[in-house]
């Protein structure tokens, strides 16, 4: 259950300061300050979780009788503790991108219109949430498209932080356009294709290799994937052909994986197997499945672990939640920060998406946006309550991989991407100028 | 409730088989192939945490429903699944180091010796909890060592793989030596000192920024931190001055934070406000605040954010669970593969430290470890049940820094250090030679 102390000390400190001045609500953006080097356009991801999330929350007695024994939080009255902290929901209003997005710096995937104390105290958990799935749905997106319509399979459950994340790897990089996962909790959860092969402790546990490729195929027929590189690759697939078996695939996990493929395709041809698909893995990446690819391996799929399931290139993004308005005696005041590198853009905002001439706008949401702009945030959240049903994820997942294909092909290509032009409004420039020198 | 479930298809595939052919049992070696290059030692964590997985590890009726929809496990016989999935438990022995404890490639952190079966389905999550957990305690060992003494707090939860993440990336920085964590869902699960300031966001909520911090002073007292840099800092310490607060310390969050935090001191001291502390963040690592000590600024305290909760520049371990050995008709058999740069190392195994000769021998179980050797080594768990209490945390983690500390000093340093010699004993040798050539 999504507990509201998934949070930190600060939040609930400047809730109390806010609880107790009466103060009003803010709108918070929630954003990607800068790109990675290494990506050149992000996929939003997370944005069902969290509402999930927002919906959920709230402090258990437990939790609230832990907060009073935080010394930082020991003068503070007592109804705070009984009355906001015991009886807390989110109540606010949530704008938001549609899940599989792309998305760059400085758009916001999400804005929070709520009670100051609220916002404040679901920021951590939220950025979390959208952040870390943001980063592997975008790590996904350029491995399926290095994949280039070969199946990529997210393997990394056993290299992910913690088997939580490890299960929303495995949504992220489904969303991202991964064709399926390893990882059961996440098959059942989110309705995603499961898929396996075999582990080396398979073919060791038996006396030899071909008794465990054997009796693995008996069992599983057309499902089994027999495993060639316990001992000697090419020496494997030899064997596979003497045996008489016809498996539907094999997997080669280690060694120079284009040669060897070209070796065992070789092997299982000669040996009257064309219909046996090879799937490689072992520390793929993007990189190094269109290197495959260019030079025409002949592999079938591609099984991807750590890159997947902790973006290794990339395992944070620059993700911040940023005050963009306050209520203040009734009406709303635009906020700017000023802080060297991280200044921030005041107001409500909308980003219109221009996809004939690949750019973007950010502007306020409340002025008229370019000529064939399409508005990409939308009120997801209302009064802390889900607006509509949550998306079917293979519905994103394909709109993901349309929108994706999107994009101009330079700003997509793996080495030496293009950039991408967000352009800010004249309307939005203007107010924030307004709001830092207030 | 930790669910069996978080696990890869081809385990429960791998289990069937075994389980079909009343195989016995397997010791499974979990230990990291080779360092990460920014890792010259590591700290072994996520022990105790996998302890209480495999302790409470079940599979819950609607999972097995699950499972039985799944196409590759649908030939499977009904037993398999109402005998021995619903009453799945983890029923081996499991022999590990203390969390804490520096560990190196190729030595094993933790040793299953379970039904293989068994062994299959708990080695996704046991490599999750295990290869994250001590990720993060080997990036806050460093972080911890260059804050040279003065307090390193765990700010990232917001930057972490999810809710869970943070919370188990907090316990770790913790327990790697870092001093507290902003985190109160780690603060209240694992007793971790709680720490926190306040964001930008309250001071932009405020007419002026003045009023914010005052506002903050007078709620919080001794425990307000008031942050500088929302608009300029230098502007910000002279208002604290001038406004006779007497804050217990302030926070600089960017721009050049050894120059910047020399002028706040100088304008804190020269305002009368010697004992008001000063904490910086914003994207620190070990390195940049090795590169403040040095320097000299006059720093009290460093927030550390997303190098620690998802130690950024080595999110993942090659972290692998290995078979060793395999009970064939009742007798116990070692095993290993020559997978190329994959081999692995035969049968039951002990690490002896030898403190004083700064280096460690590898060697098997029940031979005689080196003199001045100490066996790292310890059952904690037989027949599924954990051995003794689990340790205090903090009682860990004063171990994990006299340990730390006790490592040659070239190895400990932060650049260019020196390689740690771990030796593998002639039995050991002879065992995988063997097992590789039978």
């Amino acid at each position: 259950m999504p507990t509201a102390l998934s949070t930190d000390l600060y939040e609930v400190t400047m809730a109390a300061g806010f609880v107790e001045a009466g103060h009003g609500r803010g709108t918070f953006d929630l954003y990607v300050r800068t790109l990675p080097e290494t990506r050149s356009f992000l996929v939003a991801a997370g944005l069902e979780p969290a509402l999930a999330h927002l919906e959920a929350v709230r402090f258990t007695a437990a939790e609230v009788a832990y907060l009073r024994s935080v010394p930082a939080l020991a003068g503070l009255p007592a109804a705070f503790f009984d009355d906001y902290l015991a009886r807390f929901r989110f109540t606010g209003e949530v704008w938001a991108m549609a899940e599989g997005t792309p998305v760059f710096a400085n758009e916001p995937i999400l804005s929070v219109t709520a009670p100051l104390a609220e916002a404040q105290i679901v920021e951590t958990a939220v950025l979390a949430i959208v952040g870390f799935q943001t980063s592997i749905a975008s790590k996904a997106a350029r491995v399926a498209a290095a994949a280039a319509g070969r199946p990529a399979i997210e393997f990394g459950g056993r290299r992910a932080h913690g088997t939580e994340a490890a299960m929303w790897a495995a949504r992220a990089a489904f969303l991202g356009g991964c064709d399926a996962t390893s990882n059961l909790d996440a098959g059942r959860a989110f309705d995603i294709p499961v898929s396996g092969t075999m582990a080396h402790s398979w073919v060791m546990a038996h006396d030899d290799e071909l008794e465990a490729f054997r009796r693995y195929a008996d069992r599983f027929g057309e499902h089994a994937v027999l495993l060639l590189d316990t001992y000697d690759t090419c020496a494997a697939a030899r064997r596979v052909v003497s045996s008489g078996l016809t498996p539907a695939a094999v997997r080669l996990d280690s060694g120079d994986l284009g040669a060897l493929s070209r070796d065992v395709r070789g092997i299982l041809d000669g040996g009257g197997l064309r219909g046996t698909r090879i799937l490689v893995s072992g520390d793929l990446d993007e990189h190094r499945i269109a290197a495959l690819v260019a030079g025409g391996a002949p592999v079938d799929g591609f099984g991807v672990g750590t890159a997947l399931s902790t973006s290794n290139d990339a395992p944070a993004l620059g993700v911040v939640y940023k005050l963009a308005e306050v209520e203040r005696a009734g009406s709303w005041v635009p906020t700017a920060k000023s802080s060297p590198g991280k200044a921030t853009w005041a107001g409500r905002k909308q980003v219109w998406r221009m996809r004939a001439e690949g750019r973007d706008r950010v502007g306020l949401r409340d002025e008229r946006g370019p000529s064939g702009g399409h508005g990409l945030l939308h009120c997801v959240m209302r009064d802390g309550t889900r607006v509509g049903d949550a998306p079917a994820l293979a519905d994103r997942r394909a709109a993901c991989l349309e929108a994706v294909a999107g994009l101009p092909a330079g700003v997509r290509r793996l080495e030496d991407p293009l950039g991408y032009q967000v352009e800010v409004s004249d309307a939005l420039r203007a107010l924030s100028k307004a709001a830092m020198t207030r």
